[in-house]
């Protein structure tokens, strides 16, 4: 058996960190308390800006940036975001800057004009290209296992076929992974890391109610589902070709494979609002990927990633001895 | 960097093979001389039973219990195949059975007690359970990126679940590898091995016709759609959760969600029958998975199978170190 001091690459050499992990920018839950446990924690944290709302964005960037001397990010949605936001952003002198789901050509100079690594998350070969072509530092090949929003390809054999495609650039695997033996198989594919969400949407830092961390914990892979149904209820303009994986629920039984009908039923689309405002969670998304099997108990962000690295050693190791 | 003299696991200890590489009972297309190929080359071959035709059956099997006295097997769809054929089957000595699709239970004792290693393929925990129950040797768990017929977990997050479940019955990975890096995740991800499809498809020694080969060549994994379309087509009487992953072509967009429509249309059945007789592509299935990206030439079985092994190792070695 082979002894590592640690798991290096060009993802931690590149952004200066002890792990080769990401926490995955997960709008409104991945605050700056989480990106910041994960950056002290020797991973690379990222705030969940989503499309960018300012208020809750000044109080997790303050957060974040208050809590960490390591390097930490920032990720926004291409196809919701602006670019004053990314601007404004930038002041807050992240490490990185995440572009997921849509173009990131408009925004990728502002990022890299400022000094800062830019990270763009893709769904196929296509959006890999662009992305390469924009110049991203670094790529997230995202498997459609993955909780929330994202595409249809799978991670194992959509990794290997970004990195051919884009090498050098360095490609962190994302969908799917909870724990260390996907860490080893992301970087035994040929990847500079991962991206996590679902896992540290269970870590004590989430900003996610009590509620939903139990329908996470008692979730199965099996119980998520890929659907454009909750979008469409939500009245969130969703690009559609970003279908949410979400935990199975009534609502999502109910409508799916009917989006055309829901879409033009504005009473439903009311009873929804209504739902939601109560937290109903037969009704709302609770996003979460296929590795909810892997996932039996909360701990902190830290942790997380300290087992994480370890784990994911002790795999490589052990792999294929015996 | 550590020196292996190869991968070993509890796959390959238990069945006596150099490497841990099971080549996929492809029905029709893995014969006697693909799968001789495998095991000469070390890995194990199947031949591709499917329900059990015995003309197609004994020629094959002639064949590869005549090219290789290293350990072959053979693998049957476990809802189509009866009891009489399993044990004709076993007459011709298999170092190993596998069941795929369906209950394994009813032909289980049949094959232990032949002294044969049973593996049984599974898509869901449910199965694996019922495998485990049913005193599985092996357990191939299968992603839904696989080639051919399957279910819709996906191989990175299914494997470790299945592991932890089922351990200590080695557990082989498939859908979606098709090469070492492929192979190294399995094993990273604590499987004991991989089982591949649709990469000996493109094998020198594979029962395909040219055509589908050049497809296959052609083909990326984002051409590949899971469907049941082309088998209510066919006629096949496939259990409905089993769909087929197969090239999208011009039948199968046009028919795309209309399965019930499809399923009543006696006339397009039967014109269906009618260009399939023809091998039109544009109308048959072309089964093949999302690794299709990664494949790139044809190459003979045993190099397949010393390239896989010797790629895997060095992702192994080189996996967190740099
Ligand atoms: C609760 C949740 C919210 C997410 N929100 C975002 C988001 O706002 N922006 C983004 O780029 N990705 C988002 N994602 C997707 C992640 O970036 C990542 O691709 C995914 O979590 C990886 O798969 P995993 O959940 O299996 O780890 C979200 C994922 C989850 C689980
Ligand atoms: C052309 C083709 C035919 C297949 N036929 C069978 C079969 O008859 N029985 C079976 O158990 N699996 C069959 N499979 C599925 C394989 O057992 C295996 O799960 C799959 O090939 C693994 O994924 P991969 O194609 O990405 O390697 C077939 C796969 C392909 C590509």
């Amino acid at each position: 058996m082979m002894d590592r001091m640690s798991l290096t690459t060009a993802f931690t050499a590149s952004l200066g960190l002890r792990h080769p992990i990401a926490l995955a920018p997960m709008g409104g839950s991945a605050g700056g308390a989480l990106a910041a446990a994960v950056s002290n924690g020797g991973g690379l944290g990222l705030v969940g800006g989503a499309r960018g709302d300012r208020d809750w964005l000044e109080r997790e960037l303050a957060l974040v940036s208050g809590q960490t001397t390591d390097p930490w990010g920032i990720g926004f949605w291409a196809w919701a975001v602006d670019a004053e936001t990314i601007a404004w952003a930038l002041e807050y002198e992240p490490a990185a800057l995440m572009l997921s789901f849509g173009d990131p050509a408009p925004f990728a100079p502002l990022v890299r004009d400022a000094g800062v690594k830019l990270i763009v998350q893709v769904t196929d070969l296509d959006e890999a290209r662009r992305a390469l072509d924009a110049g991203a530092d670094v790529i997230v090949a995202q498997g459609g296992e993955a909780g929330g929003h994202g595409g249809s390809r799978a991670t194992l054999p959509f990794v290997p076929a970004v990195v051919d495609l884009v090498s050098p650039t360095p490609v962190l695997a994302a969908g799917g992974i909870a724990d260390g033996r996907g860490l080893a198989a992301a970087l035994a594919l040929g990847g500079a890391g991962a991206l996590l969400g679902t896992r540290f949407q269970t870590s004590l830092e989430a900003l996610v109610p009590p509620e939903v961390t139990k329908a996470l914990l008692d979730g199965r892979g099996e119980n998520t589902e890929r659907s454009r149904v909750l979008d469409i209820a939500r009245g969130a303009p969703w690009p559609e070709r970003y279908t949410a994986r979400t935990l199975r629920n009534e609502f999502l039984d109910r409508w799916k494979d009917r989006e055309g009908e829901l879409a033009q039923d504005t009473a439903v689309q009311q009873a929804y609002r209504a739902a939601a405002a109560r937290g109903d969670l037969d009704v709302v998304p609770v996003w979460a990927g296929e590795a909810l099997d892997l996932i039996t108990s909360v701990g902190s962000a830290a942790e997380i990633v300290a087992d994480l690295a370890a784990e994911a050693e002790r795999a490589l190791a052990s792999a294929g001895n015996g």
